[in-house]
């Protein structure tokens, strides 16, 4: 067999995963052959996602936190949706969302046999709390806003989606899977200080660099975990709320070894540096004629031809569009000026090329 | 933070993981940073994945298997019980299967909505396809058998419970989550060539020697994986069908790489070496007077006194029971002649001390 060899990330310019911190690296190595899921044999393992657990707790404003290191932000949105559905008791649960939220909350209703109640965004691809007023009912069982959405990183108006929740007596999600890793160096009310928020998904493998996979999924009570146990019969512990069974070691150890590196110094420092770089490059495209959605995050989103983009694939950047067909550039770390201003300059040239044809 | 180091692999002897093979730490670590999730941006590992597929369609008798690599047998499992539930259409769904499933059908069964009605096993603790026809009906989507239980190791009779699913038109399921690495080297019927089965559980990071995560999830129709998309607007890729979204490549090329190395002379060179430390071990307990349940794949269950149990745990050996409560000692590849003579020793000891007070 010919020896594969993975993508180069200098070309990765849409992904929200990436190259994960050199700390992170060195305990996913070491960390390779422990399962997490089974608590009671591979103790030490199970001890770092309580360090983690505590950790994001710390990140997301969270004083007791339940929870525990997921396989990604799809699980834990699942996980938020299915302890909705048990802790309520409508015949007909129904989520109540804006239409930005990720397709895993799709994935969940389907699982789930929960109805998803989408809203419309405002004009700026936020949650409108009134649109969301008007689709839920006694059957709903969870609202929930994103705070950084996937396609535009924006930011939903948490507080008031979570006056909602109590208004209708639901819980309340917020869906920080990307955006939790910058938003504690933001001005942005996304918390659970700032509102009174049930659960929240927060992926360490995302911004936070460590090693996929590492999820995070966090709840207020203990209620909410109880909510997701299952009996777990010849494990020597007693039951499991996680959605897998089996779980990687290397996810947990890598996110307890980079969030003790970097949280919060290292974090700010790098927020900084990707609100920079989505910055200039956004300037960099509207400069270029090219209608921007301004970057609230490190997310910039832009309208390209068609025929311009799927040039730049054919050059090898991987590059990926919105629903609505925009250019999508996520700024994670691996992301620099440099290659940024190399994708710049092939589209530059095929911009050139095709205006002399 | 004191550096946390992982549990020590001599002790663990009840758990269904073990230590990677070296070429699958060696892939695991090259392709740490990718995500099969998103095969359009991360095409080298896509590859390794369909690569995995391909091989492990070979290991279970499938020519032409549809499938992913899951996070894991659970995963798997769920997936198993989705698929049947979406593709049947039953309004009150159901599934059959042996009391002996692994834990992760009741946690299926929760998530989905989905009965799960459990039939008795025979003396021997394999399912009884009799009694698990008396539990079927028109509302039964899924049949499901274990080859390679989790407790003791045993074979269900896979073309018994084929014929059941035929005769009430449900999907059949087997689960070889463990069982799949060891089974083509013994005279069992349990693959897709032996019988009319639907789907699969087999996981290379179980007696694959693969890194965690790496679950197999196999289907012998399409449209069994098409009954599990979710649309997947931003990603460059159209579906969907994993329960999870970003997925870990280490697992995958962790997969890719062991199956290349050791299918099938590694693997049965691996087999003969556990099968034969299973029989040694057991006959050691029986000498001992313990009440052994003989092993039929490489697993032993025997009846401890339950403080001779606690004593061994105190001691350090990572061990487990069944829901019967008795001691169950799962030969991994990790697991030797020399640390299960330690074992032993440690009980002799243990028995030697008790007899004296």
């Amino acid at each position: 067999m010919q020896r594969a060899e993975p993508q180069e990330f200098r070309t990765v310019l849409s992904s929200m995963c990436t190259e994960p911190h050199p700390a992170a690296r060195e305990a996913a190595e070491r960390f390779l052959a422990t399962n997490p899921g089974d608590p009671a044999t591979y103790r030490s393992v199970a001890e770092l996602e309580a360090q983690t657990v505590a950790a994001l707790g710390d990140l997301v404003g969270l004083a007791d936190p339940r929870g525990y290191v997921a396989s990604g932000g799809t699980e834990a949105n699942i996980q938020a949706v299915r302890a909705a559905r048990n802790r309520g008791d409508a015949a007909a649960p129904n989520v109540v969302a804006p239409e930005s939220v990720h397709f895993s909350f799709h994935k969940a209703a389907e699982l789930l046999g929960v109805e998803l109640r989408l809203a419309p965004v405002d004009d700026e691809h936020r949650a409108d709390p009134a649109a969301m007023r008007n689709l839920a009912d006694e059957d709903t069982v969870l609202v929930a806003g994103v705070a950084g959405t996937t396609e535009y990183g924006r930011v939903d108006p948490i507080p008031e989606i979570a006056a909602l929740g109590a208004e209708v007596d639901a819980l309340v999600h917020v869906d920080a899977a990307w955006g939790g890793f910058v938003l504690p160096f933001t001005d942005h009310e996304w918390n659970f200080e700032h509102a009174a928020i049930d659960t929240m998904t927060v992926d360490p493998h995302k911004l936070g660099r460590a090693a996929i996979p590492a999820g995070g999924f966090l709840a207020r009570e203990r209620a909410t975990l109880d909510a997701l146990a299952v009996e777990t019969p010849y494990l020597e512990s007693p039951e499991q709320a996680t959605l897998t069974g089996t779980r990687s070691g290397a996810g947990v150890a890598s996110a307890a070894a980079v969030l003790d590196e970097l949280w919060p110094g290292g974090y700010r420092e790098q927020y900084e540096r990707l609100q920079e770089l989505a910055g200039w490059l956004a300037a960099a495209l509207d400069a270029r004629g090219f209608e921007v959605v301004s970057p609230e995050l490190p997310l910039v989103a832009a309208r390209l031809p068609e025929s311009l983009f799927e040039a730049l694939r054919e050059r090898g950047w991987r590059i990926s569009r919105t629903a609505a067909g925009e250019l999508r550039i996520v700024c994670m770390p691996h992301v620099t000026r440099e290659s940024l201003a190399g994708f710049l300059a092939d589209l530059d040239d095929l911009r050139g090329a095709s205006e002399q044809t």
